[in-house]
């Protein structure tokens, strides 16, 4: 069979340089394995149903479990649908093989497939992201007294630890992970039944077939069915922040892995050398996560121009979004994996760390806080004591803890009118770090106890999010096993 | 005051071309009103911890109850921030005003108003959107028996009604709403008490200013409540989601309006005419909704590449994300406006509609179906004979009733080698529209049955959206009048 | 050889998962031509400046001659590079083998090889473009009086010819045509020499490898050549421009072969039917071409993020930009070339289209123009007076015709203060839509006059266009005879 | 007037709604200058044809000529246009003022202000960018001997030095300054006389207005004339890639003036500091200019997928179009501005630069060169031994020159096979950075002499940039002096 069996009787042929450009074949492999199992369950569903005689039916059964998971796929044939038909009415006939699309159609068929390897892709890479969120949460256990400075504007802000650092990167990749979840209910849903738009007057069980391939519920209104795509487009938009979130660690892995910073080493099996220069040691594997994310991007932006004021129903501009789908989905959760590996290999240098605290006068904040609260100057006014002090610092090349001590009382005399004196050990406390860190105790602070009670929380939202991947893993199991035994149940009540 | 207070004693001035370049004044008007109420919750807990007097912080609080709303933002004291603080300690001087920033820092403040305006934003327009959703179950309520030609690839497909075409459009809705509502439960946390990105080592309540402005939870992490835009991300990416939802619904009118389709009479209200062409009428309201999606999808694109790759915590290019949020919620809530008002008043020409039935082969599909269920001949067969008719008609000019009662038993014959005899009242049955549609009784489908039960949902599901937004709203006003309360409270013990 | 030839005795081997994720072997195919001819051109250099021996060099080139097109890329190997150097080493040993590299990186290497397969993509597209010029402006040469309704808005404007709207068509192409043109003088300069980024000390001649490889000058800065991807962005997005332009093309083929417009025929080449409507004739390679311009505003996006805000030099982020740069160019390629064999073979409904413009007032501003120019009523009087004539025709629905007859005093009278008489020859002239193109003889008018004097400037510029792709292929063969030959002297050389 | 003077006799009032939706005064005011001379212009012809007589004409004339340029633009008169005409009508009269439109629409209008103020924005941008290259340039020349290391990947590469690294900013901006340039050659026409779309009967003359607007050639075909705007998505394509070569050089302003790098001090004029700690200095312009630069991205996403698909010719989305023309422009303007002045008062600092120098084995290429070219050790066999030296001076913490020194002939025998004895001198040599530099003599290098040879061939193309805007700007401005004598002549010829 060729595209010319549909085409025969009402077009001519296509034009050589059409057929490529119109085939879905070349992306087309991932929707193999679904489309056969639709398949299977709209053809129990039509014997179920009286529509197709079991006779025929379980033939067509037969040979669709017999179809080779990895079938090669003709463009020839258009597309995966058009593939599998032809593989099934070569190997059983047409008699039987020809009832496959009674009351099925491309649309609802390939909006159903990609909905179930959509599903597939979301559960693996939200375990996978659980995965990652626990190796950040194990070196967070690891630094919770590792000082480092804060950094706003890529300048030195406050001191704080790199345990309380690498939490944020949790805390967003749980949002990232929430996101996903939730895009969930709005995909696992079946467009199955709604036919080429309008649904069909053969007497279907839509339900039943929800049933068989393991979906939540209905995309109900027909229309709505194989028009809609938003499902794909959200997916791919959370995706698009997760990559963002993810290659905000990656800069900050390719930062402090630089001489410069010199705050990280990156294990070996996520860098690489030069072809000319044999002394470096690029950390490629976090570069690429950078880059990848415009490809996610790249995807986001072609999807949704693509659904653009299209006119209801089914338009096949649709057909070129579903690589987009696949292409985020691979990035993304590869990504995850690779950062995953590389963090749980990276060594901090907490030397390295602990030293870069010393430069600039990271303490300013503390200083002017002390001024405010122990000295009741307005904090405005403190804040301009303290930078007049800073400015001094840097113009004249003094150490922050000797101007303060020689200049602070005369610049609060000038500049707030009030009587300040401080001795060398008030200005040490201040200086510290480790106290300023662990003065933090607000929720979220830096400080060990605020760290240690976070650490707690996110564990369990680790091990809730890793539940649900499991539920969701089971249920699709169940689904598929019910599948197989009403299947094969049809096909044996044959044989007898 | 200017920026100058802040620099004063650390830096000098800025460069003139600086000034307006990192100035955020041109689109922090929506924030005034946040971050006044932000500073009175913060300056209610400072009293309340004990940090900051009675006497200062009541002068603070009533400082700040008198502030207009309207408060005109100069771009030389750089953002609301500034323009807020410097206002205050205008009208009560440094002293007391000096302490509003104590513990408390634009990197956080900026985070939460934010927040505040958009979850405001979110609430309005799901509360828009189902006012939208109202509108067309209204008009679907009309045209239950309302026939048309559904399409795919804008050909005529298969005979559906406007009632179930338009419940389409509010399952694309009901979509776009579900999402918003998810993603409020990210908007709605405080990272008040972030601080700069470490918290602080001043004894502030965070939990105690979060239920003073009306948030479920808190960012808790500290560097995490400054770094992170996700949350607003998310929505912009929603927001674009509607509009393409909303740019499929403008594209209709537009193509429906046309003299060729002349299914849809747009109102006057949202049409113009040509300065230059004084019989044109326009549907510019429909186009505008079109273009507008493309600003959208802008404001998506460029807040996701700018927060690509930032190290942590705060850098100034999330500035630069802010008026991208507001661009996209204010287009996305006008536009469901003025869309509903066109929805409402639209007249849809139902005997065009019904006349358009007429052209072409619509009932291809009943014919074949008829074809695989009555004669047994398998569908792809079935097809074919079908496409073999249609070929006849097309090429030869015949109407398709004719060519079936003609030609069908031969090409059944040749094509299937099966014999059918088909009399011409079973023919007008299968090209009898109205009869095709009402055979449809599957879930989803266009017959009337069907397209009742999906109304009765679809209010339910409206009314679900509509208490959420009520509740919100009531929840949000609660925390209001608390904040009110307790700022009375504190003023009026002062003053007592 | 494999990756660790390079790491083996700097690094340890990659983590598994880093191989796949870190190769570019998946989209490096279209390079191994170029990059052969690079290493050809590059020891052909070293060995003229005496840098490499005779012999190894010539034992270099002879192995390169013999590298088969379709070299099978190892992602074991990372990329074409490596792969290229592995095969060299295989075959003639290491001792030779391993001089490949002096004085040349990967870095240079891959930048020359972009644009030397780049180069070729634009001359093959502009070539394409000037075809389907051609096909476009033949069909304008068969319907200079072809009348059809001249649209805005998709509403019926005023009256003009399908000769002067396809001519629309082609003047788009142009542009995008030079546009190509133009960016390829910043794509045809070799970068070869940049070597890592800091040129080398080694004696190397940038000149003679540039002429050897065709190009027309260096991109002479040896960081801005290793670091530069601008000249390929700006490719991509005239790419983007481009299909933006056949969208709007396509977009028109798939309205006017719509039953409602029925303006055109598309022909069957390039048109599907349905799985399951067998009456279906689907304009799928026009809607393919509007979904697929959504794919390379994709590329654009993701390539012009992925190098923002990168420091100088090379960061292996730029890897992921090059499967762009193809995806474009081919999705370019392949669109035009559909296209114009759709629009040879497109037939246009001429009949339609004349009744199409029998519907509506079209010829309401040739009234009011009348009324301006003869009976001097003020442009804006006029056209408030004939705007009031087609209310009252869609109002009491009474053709335009008749109203004028009827109503055209009064409202004159009453709204302008003039008198107006006007008898039933002087309205059918005004109402006569080949008069009203003929009179429209200004430049670029549709008036046949105005046509012709279009058509000839524009094979003019065909020409040129074809003139320019024939230029640059024949200086692209001689500069390859050129590096054949020099290598074939050095291998004979070394033979004697 | 108002709005209801166009519809008032045709359509009924606009929905209040819609009145804000469908204006564009919002964004028009840039426009008012353009279509008050187009205005002008186009009455000018009018009068010299014929078509409307001296007196009415004159009267217009005199009424455009008072028009304030800082005209307030009213939203309920919809646009630009509109509010001019209104103005003028109010000021002279309908009888005069309403023939201002005749042969003329805002279709085309708006096609043509839109290119005068695109092409004046587009002179001063490379104006702008001529500057900031000269300013680079005159960096350059105080840093020929400046050393630093090359980087790759962030890591350190190669010496080089400062000015060679500068010399890259400035090619890339001079790619971005030819590509405005060439733009301007498709921005610089005439859509004027299009009128709606189909141009008109009334006898106009399009060159005079051509040539009284100051452009070089027409918009030929008026449907093209009216529906095209890719020759603004071309220059908003232009600034993003301008755009991003200025987030790079940004990105290096953050890095080098981290407390890390240490290698840049931004001067005060173009940093700020923190609200709440006092001692940071922000390169708070660096970090704007790279936000920035995704607006712009946003712009072109926006402007470009707008326009996807759009049927000829003018649709109303356009509209929405226009402002992001202005925003690309004014943020392109506005940042090369500040980082020319970032870039003038910026100290670099030359003993952290070449103390950076020190760290890692940045002469390993060097020393692999040494020995290919020296001791005719294979390159790849060359680039394995220095490799190998490497690894050991990392993981033994001994310096690399005493590796070298003390396991080099070591290496080599084992594996090159190959006697290799260097003194403590030679290794001296390769390791010196100041001699690696000026090796590197090849076209575009490092060394002095290359360096030199750059600058003299790149203050010659800035001279030709700057005569070519000088060269624009005295043609526009005699044209408008021509627009203004003509209007004279005409005025006061009907007063004499």
């Amino acid at each position: 069979m060729s595209r010319d069996i549909l085409r025969g009787d009402r077009l001519k042929r296509l034009a050589p340089e059409s057929i490529e450009y119109t085939a879905s074949t070349s992306f087309d492999g991932i929707l193999v394995k679904p489309v056969v199992k639709i398949n299977m369950a709209h053809m129990a569903m039509l014997i179920n149903q009286g529509v197709v005689s079991r006779a025929q039916g379980s033939l067509c059964l037969k040979g669709l479990r017999e179809m080779p998971e990895t079938l090669q796929l003709d463009p020839a044939l258009e597309d995966v649908h058009m593939n599998v038909e032809a593989f099934l009415v070569k190997k059983i006939g047409g008699n039987a093989g020809g009832q496959l699309n009674l009351a099925k159609s491309r649309n609802d068929q390939v909006a159903t497939a990609i909905r179930m390897a959509l599903r597939e892709y979301q559960v693996n890479i939200v375990s996978e992201l659980a995965d990652l969120r626990k190796t950040i949460l194990d070196r967070v256990g690891e630094h919770i007294t590792t000082l480092m400075p804060g950094y706003t504007h890529l300048q030195h802000a406050q001191p704080t630890t790199l345990a309380h650092h690498l939490i944020a990167y949790q805390d967003a990749l749980q949002r990232d992970s929430k996101r996903l979840i939730e895009a969930y209910s709005r995909v696992n849903l079946s467009p199955l039944g709604a036919v080429a738009l309008a649904s069909t007057s053969v007497k279907i069980n839509r339900e039943l077939t929800r049933k068989l391939l393991g979906f939540d519920g209905l995309v109900e209104n027909s229309i709505d069915a194989v028009s809609s795509r938003d499902f794909a487009i959200e997916v791919i938009s959370d995706l698009a922040l997760a990559m963002t979130n993810l290659s905000k660690i990656a800069e900050e892995m390719v930062l402090w892995s630089s001489s410069e910073f010199g705050a990280m080493d990156i294990s070996d099996g996520y860098a690489s050398t030069s072809s000319v220069m044999p002394q470096k040691k690029n950390a490629v594997v976090a570069e690429l996560i950078r880059g990848k994310t415009s490809t996610v991007y790249g995807d986001l932006m072609a999807s949704i121009s693509m659904t653009k004021a299209l006119p209801y129903s089914y338009n096949i501009d649709l057909q070129q979004l579903t690589p987009h789908i696949w292409s985020a989905c691979s990035i993304t959760f590869t990504s995850i994996q690779v950062l995953k590996g590389m963090l749980q290999e990276a060594v901090f240098n907490k030397e390295r760390l602990r030293k870069l605290l010393e430069e600039g006068a990271i303490a300013a904040t503390d200083l002017a806080d002390y001024l405010a609260v122990e000295h009741s100057i307005p904090f405005r006014t403190a804040h301009t004591v303290v930078g007049n002090l800073v400015r001094r610092s840097v113009d004249e090349k003094r150490a922050f803890r000797n101007v303060i001590l020689e200049d602070l009382a005369g610049a609060a005399k000038d500049i707030a009118g009030v009587e300040v004196s401080i001795t060398p050990s008030e200005v040490d406390q201040i200086l510290d770090p480790e106290k300023s860190v662990e003065l933090r105790t607000v929720d979220g602070g830096p400080s060990s106890i605020s760290v240690k009670k976070m650490i707690v929380n996110r564990k369990k939202g680790v091990n809730e999010t890793e539940e649900w991947a499991s539920e969701r893993r089971r249920m699709l199991e169940a689904a598929n096993q019910d599948l197989v035994k009403t299947t094969d149940e049809l096909i044996g009540g044959e044989k007898a």
